[in-house]
């Protein structure tokens, strides 16, 4: 692989195949100017060829544009300085990311389906007990007892006996501390593979795992939006939507169809649906009481309590899976804003069986969080609002094609780096994009520590707008939309708001339990924000904990992988309903001195500086 | 109410009121000559006037038409003899009905479904677990655990739980023996009434009761046709109509439909569908699996295996009663042949909890047989075919208007008295007719031992018809479809053969438990058919043991009655798994012996004429 070196910085950097100059910058933590998210339209982002040899435009002398070159050999490269600078504060890693802690390897110790084979007597004139009694017997001497048949299975049983001579193949659901098993499926031959559907519905993503209930092994995997956004972006407005006549149903029944689909894709040509045996679910609350079309309304009054948080497991049938022979089993909530995709996550990250005191995060509309170890677990919601998905900030959008995921500004020019998912022009900001830049603003000292725009910097991106003083980010030439991009203040005090209800409920969690954050020995950050996390930034605004870098990890999507767990291990599903019910739950609306935390973080990074002991705001 | 006196046989008798002479000389036992079933028709069922005042219609002098008249005064009526007679041979009780055991106080202990008030603490923001806990909690206390719920509760809970501020009432299923609860419905107010639905599914007839579960009171009752009769008379023929492609599927919904009109029907106005809770079902083991749209092919295939004889409690819903948010119970079989009719009707007897030794007989397609007491069980499906309801008889009919279910012979002129269901001028003959006419036959000496008819006896009834030596019962001018009603030698061969399959089954079943005939101490018998039977007709002709008459019960339709006491008591449920599992079933057609017994018994009443003491051929 060729070598980078950047200069003045004199870092060296390896590039991947087809990386450009740009893309190892990017990995380098070097700041170049670029406007246009990489595309190559702006032909701002010019480096000059120092030695060695590029493939790429030229711009002018020994001028290249970083985001169109590629090194054919080892290269130094110098990035033309504008003015006078403090190398240390142009040059930091932009993607400082914590570790990703691998938790894939799953137990696979229990799966609550087996596939138990079975050599039956064939019934004489004398011994002519019926075939349902006959199969009870032979299941009950695998320790299996009164089985739960469904009509479908009771009707092939006949059939199926007769086929090999009463030797048959029975799938069995059988789960730790549920006293009911079910008699799934009943086969001559068996069959192969035989499958589980694990299954996370976020609020904005729905994701979809196929997995090999004989190996353990993930087979297949699909993901699409969630539908139900058309009817409202977050779970208030879906709450709000299912006060219609018939908004229930329609929430429940567009998921519901949009998941069976992403299920039949995720078997591609690995399985048929007839073959899946399992599906798992886990969600937040309110996305569980959808998919059940349970009354939602009662979530978000007063005082907070949904219809379930524990449910039996249902025939797919039942919910209106009618091509489905197969049981659904959902990962218990806690709370109204607690659900199973926190629980299931808890399980997932293993904290509750570990001695390391571990703070546990989901970020997402809202952020729940989870304090605990092997001795304890007390968790929260924060009202963080959707400001981290795109929701309420002027250029929001989510993390799609076209949204600017990260933004680095030079200190001295104030011009920006900027980044978009799949290099393409912007379109606007998605949440990590929007926590990067605003780490960004105040790091130079564009913003102050109350996310005011400092109204004295000249400068052409910073100007006063229709909607008050704002910061451009992108200027029109180089968009999607021929609009301006800008982040405003009342942008910034959104996301303020937001980062403050976490890290305040973090605190309020932490103290209610008599320790301080400072005792905080591990922080694991879940939700597939969380892997787009630069958790120096997030640091630096006050959304996280001032603690070691090293005690911070990602998780990845905990609740796909607690939903995958649940179908791989009955000790796993269980422990999700130990937890479930033993878990604390803090109301943090009603927790007293939660207020005066909150108003007390509604600062970059905080009003009270000593929790940030490594933050300085640079032009201050 | 007016005395009619029969001379010359010197026998008092009270007319009801509406009741012409024909009807007072059936009940008495007096023969009258009758060929049209008692529409008039016949002008043969003349009687002379002694005394008194009559109202009806003279014939000439002092001759009136029995079937027509009625006495105003005491009457004294004569009987014209048209030859010498041992008074003694035409005078006999018609219908020597055997005593009718009254069952239906039907023990109210313990119903599976019970109406549990709860009054619920409503949450706060400190106490505000899930809606779905709450109640479980509550229920708890009352000692229900963990209930399955039907989503359609699950989904009604939280709106339910708010109407009267968190008191609700719950309605649950628990039985005896089963960990099973069932959270079936949840409501503000009490619902009044709350309904259970017993029904009986016969192979040519369906009953339905509502009952009221608050009061154990029987509500409103139906009954119609089985409609798969269009499909096969019989079970045989039903199980061979399953051999086509959906053959099984419309046998099972014809039936539903048929039995929703029934509950709709014996609903009336005094409940709806939504009130009924629990539907308990009893039924042979054919009509159970056909219910179910269980594979019956196997119950006729050797060895004869059920698909099931147990049956988990379902959803109405799931098997289709789309209305219906009810669990259907259904009694449990013994074997292919020993049907939830028998097992509850067994159970409704209380024969198990008794010291006499009983002889239980359901007659019907098939004799099903049941000896025993509080100490043994033992049972038996004799193949009797279906010759007691019409079937393989050349004018065999079902028991409907116009059915034949009485004929008396004149010993010496070998005239009939002909009485008909609903006094419609006669179209066939039924079971009990059959019975009838078969036993008359013998006693009058027209046919002998063996079945055969005298070819001697020089009569117009007796004569060498199309298919060989026949009796005349009704020549076409008074029938309704304008032909002779003949009974032929094929025709009773069939009868014999049938009483023959029974006798054998019963002494079969005596001898295999090392006892006698003789040591019956009680004869119940049960099915529809069971209430048209003479006892003395059906001794005389080898079809029942002749034991004193003193010893047979009537039970009626105790299918019926097994599945409202499944409705009404848990224990007795229970009671009914405890004896299909525990009852010995005896295969006849394998058993040591039987065969011998049974072609013994093709004789009237039998080769062994001392099994038969008080019954003698009088012209022999």
């Amino acid at each position: 692989m060729p070598k980078v070196k950047f200069l003045p910085f004199n870092e060296e950097y390896e590039a991947l195949e087809g990386e450009t100059l740009f893309d190892v910058a990017i990995k380098a933590g070097i700041h170049i100017n670029a406007s246009c998210g990489g595309t190559g339209s702006c032909n701002r982002c010019k480096v000059r060829l120092v030695s060695g040899e590029l493939k790429g435009e030229i711009l002018e002398g020994q001028y290249y544009k970083a985001c169109g070159s590629y090194p054919l050999t080892d290269v130094v490269v110098e990035v033309p300085l504008t003015t006078f600078l403090d190398q240390k504060t142009l040059y930091r890693p932009v993607k400082k990311r914590a570790k990703f802690l691998e938790l894939s390897q799953v137990d696979f110790d229990s799966p609550p389906v087996k596939e138990v084979f079975l050599k039956l007597t064939p019934p004489t004139l004398e011994e002519n007990t019926a075939d349902f009694n006959r199969l009870k017997e032979g299941l009950y001497k695998q320790g299996i007892s009164e089985p739960e048949v469904s009509l479908e299975v009771l009707r092939k049983i006949p059939h199926v006996l007769r086929q090999k001579n009463f030797e048959t193949i029975a799938y069995v659901y059988q789960a730790l501390d549920n006293p009911k098993t079910f008699l799934l499926d009943l086969t001559a031959e068996p069959l192969d593979p035989f499958l589980g559907v694990a299954i996370d519905v976020g609020t904005t993503t729905l994701q979809v795992e196929v997995v090999d209930l004989k190996k353990g092994e993930v087979l297949g995997f699909s993901s699409d939006y969630n539908p139900q956004i058309k009817y409202g972006d977050d779970v208030i407005s879906r709450i709000e939507f299912c006060r219609r006549d018939g908004g229930l149903k329609i929430l429940s029944e567009v998921l519901k169809e949009r998941l069976i689909l992403l299920i039949k894709e995720a078997l591609g040509s690995k399985g048929r649906l007839e073959e899946v045996k399992l599906i798992s679910l886990a969600a937040n609350t309110v996305m569980t009481h959808l998919f059940l079309e349970l009354e939602p309304r009662y979530l978000r009054e007063y005082p907070y309590v949904p219809v379930a948080t524990e449910f039996p497991v249902f025939w797919a049938k039942d919910l209106g899976f009618t091509d489905l022979n197969a049981l659904i089993q959902i990962a218990p909530c806690k709370a109204s804003y607690v659900g199973g995709d926190v629980v299931g996550g808890v399980v997932a990250s293993k904290m509750y069986e570990e001695s390391p005191l571990t703070l546990f995060i989901d970020l997402g509309t809202n952020g729940e969080i989870v304090l605990g170890n092997q001795d304890f677990l007390v968790c929260a919601a924060c009202s963080a609002g959707p400001a981290f998905e795109g929701g309420g900030i002027k250029h929001g959008m989510r993390a799609t094609l076209g949204a600017i995921e990260m933004v680095n500004i030079d200190p001295y020019t104030y011009e920006p780096m900027v980044v978009t998912i799949g290099k393409t022009k912007p379109i606007g900001l998605c949440g990590s994009g929007i926590l990067s830049l605003l780490a960004s603003l105040f790091r130079v000292g564009i913003i102050d520590k109350s996310g005011k725009i400092k109204k004295d910097l000249i400068h052409p991106r910073i100007r006063r707008g229709e909607e008050g003083w704002e910061y451009v980010v992108v200027f029109k030439q180089d968009t999607q939309t021929g609009e301006d991009i800008v982040f405003t203040e009342a942008d910034i005090d959104n996301v303020i708001r937001a980062k403050a209800a976490i890290f305040a409920g973090c605190q309020v969690l932490v103290e209610s339990v008599g320790l301080s954050l400072k005792d905080i020995e591990r922080v694991y950050l879940a939700g597939s924000f969380g892997n787009y996390l630069d958790v120096e930034d997030a640091i630096s605004i006050g959304l996280l904990p001032d603690l070691d870098r090293d005690r911070f990890f990602f998780l990845g999507n905990t609740s796909l992988l607690g939903a995958k767990i649940a179908l791989l291990s009955q000790e796993k599903f269980a422990k999700m309903r130990d937890i479930a019910k033993s878990m604390t739950h803090l109301e943090l609306s009603n927790y007293p001195g939660y207020m005066e935390t909150y108003v007390a973080a509604l600062f970059l990074p905080h009003t009270d500086e000593s929790l940030f002991p490594t933050i300085k705001n640079k032009k201050e």
